[in-house]
């Protein structure tokens, strides 16, 4: 029921694809922090359709516009709020949704859940424009982290059968977070990303979509951060980053890989680096009981295919009571996990900022 | 910062494992529902130790007496509480935590966390036993569902290198479910389970412990249930199963499978089955857009191993400031996937009655 | 440090009297309510300013505009916000404010509270215009709570040594509620208004201000909504009213009256009115145990005179370290009670609908 | 719906008149702090009935058990549980309760809100006895506060017609404070006192209850504490004591008397003390724009007569549907107030953990 993202950095994104605007607001930022708007924009540059051919040929001029909580760039303590204008309406190719809902879209349940009254044009409030003030309320939040020395950062780890060279997980590299978390379809290796866009490309030509895996880190994140129970890291980062559509798996460190460890091969010994405590591997990806140990975090999100897909599918016509066939029209990504991870690596940074915040003050 | 799990039927978990008494708050159950006492005590013995051989010889009298919220059996609409008692406190084998943290256990962390002053003896809150008012708590949500039609049930799905039967994604059988959600270490194939605890059985020889998945499903679950962004059935469900120590992952539908497929092989195709809108496939796990599309819920969560196990580790002198070696003592479970199952099944049900009762009355 | 209202419908204001805009984001309203932009523009007529001589001087072009939650004048169940442009800024009679608190304002309290980065600009969040906002998302909840036949009204019930005739408890008139609520400057007595006028002119000649009460009638509200504890109708109410600047006391039915009342006169003896149960007093205020007894709802505030008066007052320099003199210049409101009134009504109205939603579906 | 004060030291009452036991969960107090038990004992003891001849003869073991959250006295960071059995139950005095509810008791509305499940017997969940687990974590909360400097107290302002002598809004006695909340019926004058106990006797004598005031001031209270809008001071201690059954009004310093005041006469004008600003006047009662100034914070509540008295009263018969006479039996409080005193100083004790947390580390 509620859009919101955290407790103390409560982000509510609002708004609908084709209506006046979409945004967010941020309930609310921590006073006095130097916000830096060309780092918001970089942000939103990473998450904006039409940066290449396989992207969507929609345009957006997504440039946000910040209406409160800040004053001369710093955080004033009082809500941020952010709108971006919606611009480019083409509301005919939505036309035949209300009556053939788009498989595995939320056209169908949304319809059910509202009764017929929520807002179907280009997907509504169910739109992937809607990580695009997402991604920008988690740039602030990147911003107040990088205060305290916290760095996140990401890359597209596997698309279709192509992978990227994992994180080292004991031993993250700071540097290349700050170089892919301000890249558009950040990936480590260049041969891995050339392969991917080649299987994209594939994809697009056949008028299909292609699903993928990103891979996230977080370093400086202090020790003791997160509570056991409902409020440990793994429930806000979890809860968060479903935020993001498309989004179906989450795992933390090893994550499904534990169903096949031993516990002697899985426990992450520790060990003093001079005053420092370390762990010899991260199995656990920082986080043990709910609470940083001091490890890098480090988490991977599973995304679906993009369903709008220019085959025809099968489908049901709510009109005629029966079975029907659809062909969605329109240019769209044929792969949607490039754009994603900005908005995913945005909802972790709120939620982290949100889970900082309750033990440390901001 | 806060235990409590899900808004409406708000369930705070409390107590430590060595303290007068653990249990747990709903705050508060919807009036009118029956609840049976002994439909509690099937699901608080799924979860309960030393029933077998593959679990913890730790003899604990777990019958929950329930405080208030309930008048001749059936909810009063005030706040239900409940308590179980601890008996079975062996304190001496757990003296030598506070110098030297079990890896990949919260002693390290939830020392830094609460500064040291949290209850160290057997785990302290962070014990797998605050999962036993989980459970119990959820019992009743479960049966709250059940006045509705909702069934849930899961199974082991994968332990070390053996997998049971997976669901029929578009076919869940009621009956199996029941059948399943009834029993202690719920396996469909009795092959795969017999595996299973062959498994085990050598971990524990070898002093070590094993890791393992559980998958599962609900049935009868209305369409229309959810909202997009961060109430989506995702988002509620991850917060409340991240509640369960030693999961580290979870997945929806196709979850991970997701990132090598293509969006036409993905799409679930819609079709009337009579009058009943359903799909061909159920990749999505009966979620689109955070909202119940009729299809079964479908999730799995991955179970890292115990970190108790009984062979030497390395570890830290948080006294001695300098490297040193661990051994556990005591008898522990090599294997907590079959115990793990009931609590989150129980924590799955506490997040459906929270989503249910936000948008139909309960 | 949220500035949200409610639960469900989930109020949040934002915005500073000199930024670009103020706005609310209410997440979310239930579908499917026809939403009359008209009756939500007289509302904001209702608390704008400079509409007669009592009034500031400064001129605002408060039309909102929705930007998302609303299709074809319906709500669609997505978050609704609304935003309202700042227009007619003169920082400069705010210069000296940041050096020299002004007395009874938040001046003080919020640099402290913020370190000196809330924007001290025309109160900066802490503006009255905030409740522009806030008036408008009222308006947004009086439409949802009338389609369910549920009326708020209310008047200017005193100001200095001048009482109105107050609403009779156990008969509200709705129509007198109606024609009370699309008032500027509501008084049941045409006399009382007069002299309450004539009081307000002499306090802006002396370059003075003044306090004053108001009172508040819900007709129409359902009996059993509300819960006891910290749930009840009472605790939400007083919630939100506070959110009002100047609001500085709130009771309910005979509050304060109670202090000196034996039980057999508070008593709300009880009788059936055909086969309505009614009672014949109501020093309950409509409530009892937190909850709605069928009764009308009754509440007053107490608002205190508006700080800024041209009188010079003492108050100290935060720069030169000592105490000093302080004249506040520029045209201000000698009463806000008038303005006041409608932004309260508009604070119950979102309560009641969070309080009716959590019991009935909306 | 949710019966939890707060949000960090979120205190959840639950329990029943005349269930197994009530009790309360706080999740969670901050860790490190010393609970000193004695303290707590010191709090109940003030709230218990049967102390005076003033109060009910209904003997209670109020003695609280702490189950959770404290190792050898101290807080561990983990939520708190508290029970309080209860021993004395009398059910046949409120047999015809269920037909024939009392007025201005909750009878009638829970009836309507929970369909007639919820308990009425000795008021259930509604009942008095319910501000007894309030009471206890209330005094955890005043220790901590204690541990920062901030005392809280009050006395009965108010019984009838007999006002006892208000506190010096300015000049708070911190000493006097520690004096007035370790005693029974707090009173700052013994004249005063001798004078409510007489009017409480004859409302005995005459079958009837009675009335009154309380007013509660705290000290040591930082300065910057609180927000504006919805997270103010006013807002969060006025949701809180209205958990209090019979509270019906609540104003913060001048409060009601801000009515007929002229701005000139209620700006608390400010000055240096010393390195310290000070406030001429306290009509603001400490807070200004929701947030502390530093001056003493001031309350007042008005508290009904308990509806429970021995004369006839009117009332309907929900089996007949007609008209009724009821007479109460059993011993009843002819003056609740004393009693509530120590439960409102809870309620207020735990919004100020509460709002002090959010600001600064604990």
């Amino acid at each position: 029921m509620s859009s919101a993202i955290g407790s103390k950095f409560k982000t509510t994104v609002f708004g609908e694809s084709h209506g006046p605007a979409i945004g967010a607001v941020i309930d609310a930022p921590p006073a006095g922090y130097k916000i830096d708007l060309d780092g918001i924009l970089v942000q939103a540059a990473r998450r904006a359709p039409g940066q290449d051919p396989s992207a969507t040929a929609r345009k957006e001029a997504d440039t946000p516009e910040i209406l409160s909580g800040l004053l001369d760039g710093v955080t004033t303590g009082a809500p941020l709020a952010l709108i971006i204008r919606n611009s480019d309406h083409r509301s005919h190719n939505y036309e035949n949704i209300a009556a053939r809902p788009r498989p595995s879209h939320a056209d169908y349940a949304a319809g059910v859940r509202y009764n017929g009254h929520n807002d179907i044009r280009g997907g509504g409030n169910f739109s992937g424009r809607l990580t695009a003030p997402l991604t920008v309320a988690g740039a602030v939040a990147r911003q107040i982290l990088k205060a305290h020395g916290i760095t996140i950062g990401g890359h597209v780890s596997f698309i279709g059968s192509t992978a990227d060279v994992p994180f080292d997980p004991v031993n993250v590299d700071e540097e290349l977070l700050n170089s892919l978390n301000t890249q558009y379809f950040s990936v480590v290796s260049s041969e891995a990303k050339a392969q991917m866009q080649a299987e994209i490309s594939e994809a697009r030509k056949s008028g299909d979509s292609i699903g993928g895996e990103v891979e996230i880190a977080v370093t400086g994140f202090p020790t003791g951060i997160g509570s056991p129970t409902a409020r440990g890291i793994e429930n806000a980062v979890s809860n968060a980053v479903f935020c993001v559509p498309a989004v179906k798996g989450i795992e933390f460190g090893a994550g499904f890989g534990f169903t096949s460890m031993l516990g002697s091969e899985a426990n992450d010994a520790m060990y003093f680096d001079g005053d420092t405590v370390k762990c010899k591997t991260n199995n656990c990806g920082g986080i043990t009981g709910g609470i940083s140990n001091g490890m890098p975090l480090l988490l991977r999100c599973a995304i679906k295919p993009t369903p709008s897909i220019a085959k025809e599918q099968d489908t049901i016509n709510l009109k005629t009571k029966s079975n029907d066939k659809l062909i969605i029209e329109g240019r769209h990504d044929p792969c949607i996990v490039p754009r994603a991870l900005p908005a995913i690596e945005a909802a972790v940074a709120i939620a982290l900022v949100d889970l900082l915040w309750e033990v440390k003050p901001l």
